[in-house]
């Protein structure tokens, strides 16, 4: 057996620590309840560009340029960047980075990229790759909507179970330096299809995947689900939370207390026409950057187990009347020594 | 400095072993030079599903099967997948590894996709985060023409410098344990744009990534070309591998004689109709997987440098205007011990 792997998780002999976070989000989002944890919020989907896409890649740019900021960096002192998004070939990304000059990874793992970069960053520090590296995710709710459903111009009624993509962006900086917060252990995620054909019902269709990852984290580390001050899944939104917290009831374990979905929280139910929740890359992105690494600095939680899920479908496999295949990558993060 | 890094390059401390490969191609791929490399060539597009994206998928699955079986192992022994293609939101990988049940980093570098799931593989075994992995990437000329360029309907003229993207896949089993053909070290690439906007001159965007990433990896190791006894690249082509000797002959460097172009080498320029050569993430990956390999076990090369490169832009990225940023990953290989 691999000597740093137990089960399904990789355990980090050397932890990195996140040096710094930036996170921008958009108008909707700064409205939100976790509208004051952002670093920036803009009010123009655009931000100034011609198009919509070209704003996303804005968004990683200076979501980046914010989280070196304060980490007293510039880009020269990046060994990798990881990064993605849920654009076709990811443009958002490679768009973004493309003048930084830093070895670029390029990932897709829907909405599930943020905790996918942040795992291969960390493996990469506690190897001894690398010394400085960020992960950065970025969605649009613009770019996204006309990409997955609908041109935004048709308008069309959104079902109850659907979820408003986030616009926002999330950057970490991390350091092979012993530090806090500390990335702890990685569990990469299986892809998991239950049958789930509706491409509104995101929350349904990642849940399942949600509940085995998590499930095989506290396999392999050997604790119950309160081991975790919190445990954050990405965008699983109200619909999905209810599922998997059905899930885990099955399995005999209750996971409702200690669980914090970020697609579930961003936006206020009772005001915001947002239906099941916020997804999309930038969302648990923006949130662990901003709201989630200031509670654990502030001492808030001392553990999280920050769980990105993501829905590994296309428009096009959507109109072959493919299913949809969960995923969901877990990463432990230590606030302060314990 | 990272221990294991010098300047771009990471140098693998325990130098993973290829144990298998394996390589599905299609009907254009089978008349061409390397035919008869391939494990199997399919007659017909559609490999007998309703829809040539599923066909794609099916040529993933395959091919790991096929790869799984030369190292006599199955799924099951499998700690991680790497894996990617050109498709939107990577859905060839996504539907074509659904039911693995193994934990899967998706990846997106365009056509470099093998190199980075090579290199992000090798890294995660060298570091002990794992036993066994498995490598795949896949392209296909149906699913890539009518998302990157027109409906096939169209039948539109080709520009000479255009390129066909390859119908294939390859898929590499990776091993912790000292072997040979051994994984020695990995130079991720950066991203570099130097402004060309022509979605038919592939070649020429990503000629100055392949120049910046060989360099950087020549400098890094401290040796000269002719340290390897060949130099790959992915799919520059004709126009994009004269464009990249010429770079190499203003800095003072021969490259031409020990380079091999996969994208140049897979199609019969005399007989067939393709132009400036095979592109695709599965070109450079069925080439590596099939003749690549043989050659490496046969020693008819005792060390390779694996340089797939990739143009991460897309339709959309395209129709904005946008240039071509390109990329390059390149990986060191041994043969037999020296």
């Amino acid at each position: 057996m691999a000597e740093n792997r137990v089960g399904q998780t990789v355990i980090l002999k050397s932890p990195p620590s996140i040096i710094s976070g930036g996170c921008i989000a958009g108008p909707m989002e700064a409205q939100g309840p976790l509208g004051g944890y952002f670093d920036l919020t803009v009010e123009d989907d655009r931000i100034g560009e011609k198009t919509w896409e070209k704003a996303e890649s804005r968004l990683q740019r200076e979501t980046l340029a914010i989280a070196l900021a304060k980490a007293g960096l510039t880009v020269n002192d990046l060994d990798y960047l990881f990064a993605g998004d849920l654009l076709a070939q990811c443009i958002g990304s490679s768009f973004g980075m493309r003048d930084t000059n830093v070895p670029y990874f390029g990932l897709y793992g829907a909405c599930s990229t943020m905790a996918e970069a942040l795992g291969l960053a960390a493996m990469t520090l506690s190897a001894g790759y690398a010394d400085i590296v960020a992960a950065v995710t970025s969605s649009h709710f613009c770019t996204a909507e006309r990409q997955f459903r609908q041109p935004l111009e048709y308008g069309g009624q959104r079902t109850p179970t659907s979820q408003w993509t986030v616009t926002g962006s999330g950057a970490l900086i991390l350091s092979s330096l012993k530090g806090y917060p500390s990335v702890d252990s990685v569990t990469c995620g299986k892809i998991v299809d239950l049958g789930i054909r509706d491409a509104n019902n995101m929350g349904a269709a990642m849940a399942p995947a949600a509940f085995d990852t998590i499930s095989a984290h506290l396999r392999d580390i050997g604790v119950k689900p309160d081991y975790y001050d919190l445990i954050v899944t990405g965008d699983l939104g109200t619909v999905g939370s209810r599922l998997m917290h059905e899930l885990f009831k099955r399995s005999g374990t209750d996971i409702s207390t200690n669980h914090f979905d970020c697609g579930a929280s961003v936006f206020s139910h009772d005001v915001q026409d947002t239906h099941a929740g916020g997804s999309g890359c930038g969302c648990c992105a923006s949130v662990l950057s901003g709201y989630l690494l200031h509670g654990l600095r502030t001492g808030k939680w001392r553990r999280i187990l920050f769980c990105a899920t993501g829905a590994l479908m296309s428009a096009v496999s959507s109109q072959q009347g493919e299913s949809i295949p969960g995923i969901c990558t877990a990463i432990s993060i230590t606030g302060r020594e314990v």
